[in-house]
């Protein structure tokens, strides 16, 4: 394919200098070479065909990067790469030194705010409008906000904290598109669905009038009765109750609409709120027919479309977990599985269909998910938290002062702990093992292969207090689980292999590692097991017949499991040395997690080269 | 002062078999006997004093225990308390082994759900909900929320889920006191502030009509205009885009408005929403006056009342921050405060006067309130965040994804880290060093005394990155701020003792203690300042001259800042044994600080006989 016009824009300032219209014809191109370019790298598609216009009208209206456009979640940025002088860089996104999947502000200057996580858009652009205001300076912020980030709570915190701000330059953009990655739930659904039933989209001329004629505060009393009366709740109610000045719902695909709306916003002073109706996958047949499987993808033919054939290969830790919660759930009726929106990334779509009156999807809602499991378990059931490691950075307190302070039977099934691979730095689940061993009463544990995470995610079902299971991105070394579920000993370790003067003692992933260098090194191997509790009575035993201990853990090497191996080992008269091997102390990049952990020394060679270079040390 | 009626409840089933107009005597009488109470143990006041008619009127209607009240915060539950059960115990509050200033469910079967951090109680009420619907239980679950808690995110997280389900039995009470501890901010304020205006209160006998005659959709869509068309917005169309059922606002100290409602709600489903105007201090003309001063208190002359006069001691770390704060701001334009609703808390009244502009009370927000500051930041300012140890748990993630990801220079003022005292096992600052240094970009310092923690939080305000000044709740040794400040070298310890055989690095607070100890067994004494980046090359040097170091921190020994220590030496061919102090690995309880700091061996006399075990197990 080319793309003439496409080409052409190598900043912003190339787009506005096209005419009006030439920018459907843009449009068009930037579409197609998203499709071309997505399937060739993998990424996202749907969000990303879902906002090309949204995207367009944004830098063609505003004067980017002096405006600055803050964009939640950050996948959807794909156009604004693109636009904004990375479109050859597009071939090298995700891949390991090539360009990010989200927006980094070391990548480009109109990446104001790095995005991965959700929902802090708002509170990102609010901080730079009240910069702008503190500073005299005439600058536009405007946060681009999806339907699902919209319910997590930090939006709400943010909206609070700025509807009552007056002089402030900040628009929110909804960029609605009734989505999450999975289907979107809860009451802001409902209210955001009341409008569009039914109802055409306002024009680009009507919102244009709406906009001018707002001042007078008669005026708009007038104009608020009507609405009222004529739509009873609009989605704008919600909005315009934390004090924003509420707009639209508009067209998203529609740059006559997009374009004369943001224009017109651009006049106005104080927190303005501009709805926009958007599809995912718009203008790819296949994308827009299944936007979820169309989310984030693989390589694959852009013509032809992802083929879902099952394949025969090893199963994911996702689904080990997936099949374990349906299994356990049909034996045991206390089991409950909740979900802050990521049924498909957690695999419970199946457990969504065989148990709905168990199957809880709370939104992108992750400190009402573990304060809302506290209670469950605290009516005598056995809640399953399923989150990603890095997202339940979000529950931290909750999983403390709610869930481990009370000490109750809450199961966190752990998923992407570890470095995670094309998401890059802000997704790698590389703290959690040293997060939650300082607190008191969890148990913590890190499966070896897939079988023992069944067991262990049985093992923490039995278990009378909080518990953490921790599974990595993608599978594991091919152990097929055994249906029979058997619950472990709490705190018991595995020796896997018995060496001499070397101990291996490795946590979850890294124990297939650890059992090559094992035979390389004639040294013992330890499958840990329980980070928290730990085996101390084996950990002594080893450091007895052992003249050094290394722990292996894809984890940051601070604070993580290793430190409290040291801790049982250093206070000995007679102690072995001790190397802790983990993930090193900065932020990780995205590429493929093979040669992440090989560029972080966690693969054989690196191990191998780290121990050789401590005995080199002496000589 | 004598409570004949108050003298009859051992539990809620007593004040049940009371006569209607014996309920007014024992309000009265529960009043005059908290204020003599908590005058005499010191504790919360204000807000008992404004839910004592709420108290009665809950347990009156509802069915305690089987059914389930959740006070958010839970600090205004010392009438349900001294209702179920516990009137003698309140003279032991908030004292060692005595009962705690918050709910615990291990304390009373009338304590549901254990709070404290705020915001938790809509999450943990809907799960006890959710699990009555399940299991077929005819049970209630209802949350009491304060006005200020509801700006909270996890609260909407909350209702955005709950308005989902209709056929659940959940009742919030918005105890509305326009207060937060501090003046409460932001738009949800105004909203609710709007209704109030120029209004009063709907008398019981208007809402009970309204409950009962809810029912027919239509019936209900024709009250909704009328009601839109009269007040415009009332505070219930936010509750009610929500999903709820939206009821009041009501005097929550008018027995014959709750007890009548409250009964009236109790025979509907789905959920409900009733607003309840309360006054903090309420019946107590000192604590009216000021809510502010009588919201936590010590021991007082409950006639006489609190004597602010002030005293010539040591000053607090709270205030050494809130002075440094001001002296900085006017030396460096680029400094602004940002507090999550705890203007007095962490001392920053008088910045709010001097800075007006640059201080931002963002409400109850932790999440917003980091993210925010890393958009500050972004655009060049230097925004100091003053959080509590134990509330910063809530923006973990984003301290990490928006903060120290994209290397951002925000000032972390942290207050109360370590033991808190009296407030006890949910407001201990005890994970932050652990949940901190693991964390890349991260530089985190704990001051020995008053005057380095000024002359830390400067060099914070000098530093490129993100870093993060931990001290500790009351006064220190006393060593009176410099008015120069000088920024510290970073990661640059501070030997204060020379000493032989045994090195003590201490962190913070334990600095003093160390001395001690110091001179007793003549040991070196180090300041270690950073918890990181740690002074690696003097770790290294006390190793190669000492046969023991033993680290000191008022943190979890787990993952905490002596496990950095370990690292650095455990590798060496020659090292010294090692061992680390700090916080064990469970919840500590309330208590005087001395008393709790002991108890856990982090006195002289502890860490002393801590060192001498080591050595015993030897022979």
């Amino acid at each position: 394919m080319s793309y003439p016009t496409l080409e052409r824009i190598s900043t912003p300032t190339d787009l506005r200098a096209l005419e009006r219209r030439q920018l459907n014809t843009l449009a068009n191109e930037l579409r197609a070479f998203l499709i071309e370019s997505v399937s060739r790298t993998g990424g996202h598609l749907s969000s990303n065909l879902g906002t090309v216009e949204l995207t367009i009208a944004l830098h063609r209206v505003f004067n980017t990067p002096h405006d600055r456009i803050v964009w939640d979640v950050g996948h959807q940025t794909y156009g604004h790469k693109i636009l904004t002088g990375r479109r050859e860089a597009m071939s090298s996104l995700r891949h390991w030194g090539g360009i990010s999947g989200f927006p980094r502000r070391g990548e480009s200057e109109y990446d104001t705010f790095g995005t991965a996580h959700s929902s802090t858009s708002i509170s990102a652009a609010l901080g730079m409008a009240v910069a702008a205001r503190s500073r005299k300076e005439d600058r536009h912020a405007v946060a681009v906000i999806g339907d699902g980030a919209m319910s997590a709570g930090m939006a709400f915190e943010a909206l609070n904290n700025a509807g009552d701000m007056n002089d402030i330059n900040l628009l929110v953009i909804l960029n609605d598109n009734e989505m999450s990655i999975s289907q979107p739930v809860g009451a802001l659904t409902k209210i955001l669905a009341r409008m569009l039933s039914g109802s055409t989209y306002n024009t680009a001329r009507r919102v244009g009038e709406k906009v001018l004629g707002i001042a007078p505060p008669v005026a708009e009393l007038a104009r608020k009765v009507e609405e009222y009366a004529k739509g009873m709740l609009s989605p704008g109610t919600l909005f315009e109750e934390f004090g924003f000045h509420y707009y639209g719902p508009i067209d998203g695909h529609d740059l006559d609409a997009l374009i004369p709306t943001l224009n017109n916003l651009k006049k106005l002073k104080g927190p303005q709120f501009l709805h926009v109706i958007t599809r995912k996958g718009q203008g790819y047949k296949l994308a827009e027919a299944d936007p979820i499987l169309y989310h984030g993808v693989s390589k694959f033919d852009h013509t032809a479309g992802i083929q879902t054939a099952k394949t025969a290969g090893k199963l994911t830790y996702t689904q080990v977990f997936g099949d374990w919660l349906c299994d356990a759930a049909t034996l045991d009726a206390r089991i409950v599985g909740i979900t802050p929106a990521m049924r498909e990334g957690s695999g419970m779509v199946r457990f969504a269909q065989e148990h709905p009156e168990r199957y809880f999807d709370v939104g992108i809602a992750e400190q009402h998910a573990v304060t809302f499991a506290a209670a469950l378990a605290c009516e005598g059931f056995v809640p399953v938290v399923a989150i990603y490691s890095t997202f339940l950075q979000r529950a931290y307190d909750q999983l403390i002062h709610d869930v481990a302070l009370q000490n109750l039977p809450v199961v966190f099934a752990i998923d992407r702990g570890g470095l995670v691979g094309a998401d890059g730095a802000t997704h790698h689940g590389a703290y959690d093992l040293s997060y939650l061993s300082c607190i008191p009463n969890m148990v913590v544990m890190a499966p070896a292969d897939e079988n023992e995470c069944r067991q262990m995610l049985h093992t923490a079902t039995q278990h009378a207090g909080p518990s953490a299971v921790r599974y990595p991105r993608g599978s594991g070394s091919g152990v097929a689980p055994a249906a029979k579920m058997s619950a472990l000993p709490i705190g018991k370790a595995q020796v896997r292999r018995q060496g001499t003067r070397i101990a291996l003692l490795a946590f979850g992933s890294m124990v297939s590692l650890a059992e090559g260098v094992g035979e390389t090194l004639d040294a013992t191997v330890v499958n840990m097991r329980f980070i928290k509790p730990l085996d101390e009575a084996l950990v002594l035993e080893l450091a007895a017949h052992h003249e050094l201990l290394v722990t292996l853990e894809e984890n940051a090497v601070i604070g993580g499991a290793g430190a409290e191996v040291s801790r049982v080992v250093e206070t000995l008269a007679q102690r072995p040395r001790m190397l802790r091997l983990g993930l090193p102390d900065h932020f990780i990049d995205h590429g493929d997690q093979a040669q992440l952990l090989a560029s972080v020394g966690l693969d054989e060679a690196g191990i191998l080269a780290s121990i050789n270079a401590l005995y080199q040390r002496d000589s």
